[in-house]
């Protein structure tokens, strides 16, 4: 799933009150958006407001930081393993076939970083600057697979796939509705474009 | 400029309550998001909170009529006009020129009916039902265009072009910066590969 999944703690041991807290903000953030108060967010996590304000300086802080405890599990359902030996395309097919997946379920809502960035409504915001990071991650996985490839310009390649993957993670938020293929069709037609084929 | 514009009124006629109040809360939304309080929304619109619901049943019913009451200096903005007589490559290029000359602006926020839905978190929220009907115009208007230019599949290029649209504003509010040309390349590579060449 796309919705932020609780960051791995080492099994067996209890979730530390930083981990709680940070896991509840990223699920209550991703559902009801940036509005969610210190209060709401305490409540769920079962952590007090003092012990909260005693690990973050505001709730700004705490957004980022659950956005960034929430990016390996991100990256990891979205690209492809390492070990995953498929040519460039497959790859690169392989983060929009997830992402077509995410988009399926009803409680999608688009990615969580750019709604972050979208919500926040400020470049300079910790939650933003997180944003960013994490879209550029995703950037890079796409240049190196279109590096791989042999793509004649791998740096506008993976910026337009990036634009891909947000604008159909934006539709089926919009249309409220899965994206039955238009994602990987699209991305499809780009890669083509670029002598992709395999 | 893409934020929402305050719509027409009669020339030299006084705004009207209702109009102010939309004009101004179209303008916070998108500038401060949903958790503008009515409190704020009314001090800037100059209007009361009696007003206000005499008018309106809740801030969502407003945001939902702000919405619709910049539709159409918003489509005016994007698309070309009627009378316009390039071939369709070009009329839907003029809109992605015209997302990059917004995209610029320090005050971009991305597209106002996207980050309404993405921001409400509920597909039935009377401003995601203006922002569908909003993207729906827009992927008609290309569809329409796909069509005079004898694409093979209009429906489904169209749908793609909404996707660059929307893809295209989600990384300039996230990177904050313009697009620099790579709305306009995007789309030429897709019209490209439907062998829309004019």
């Amino acid at each position: 799933m796309m919705k932020p999944m609780p960051a791995s703690t080492t099994p067996g041991a209890p979730a530390s009150t930083r981990d709680r807290l940070l896991d509840a903000a990223a699920e209550l953030f991703y559902r009801e958006g940036v509005g969610v108060g210190i209060e709401a967010l305490c409540r769920r996590a079962g952590v007090s407001k003092r012990s909260m304000y005693q690990l973050f300086a505001s709730k700004d802080e705490v957004m980022a930081a659950s956005l960034e405890r929430s990016a390996p599990a991100y990256q990891a359902f979205l690209l492809p393993p390492a070990a995953d030996d498929r040519p460039p395309r497959a790859r690169i097919l392989h983060v929009f076939e997830r992402l077509e997946e995410a988009a399926a379920a009803p409680d999608f809502r688009g990615c969580p970083y750019v709604a972050a960035a979208v919500e926040v409504k400020s470049p300079e915001h910790p939650a933003s600057l997180v944003a960013r990071r994490s879209k550029d991650a995703l950037t890079a996985f796409f240049q190196q697979e279109a590096e791989r490839a042999g793509a004649k310009d791998p740096t506008l390649l993976a910026r337009q796939l990036t634009i891909v993957f947000d604008g159909a993670g934006a539709r089926a938020v919009v249309q409220a509705q899965g994206l039955d293929g238009l994602a990987v069709a699209t991305v499809g037609a780009l890669l083509d474009g670029a002598g992709i084929h395999s």
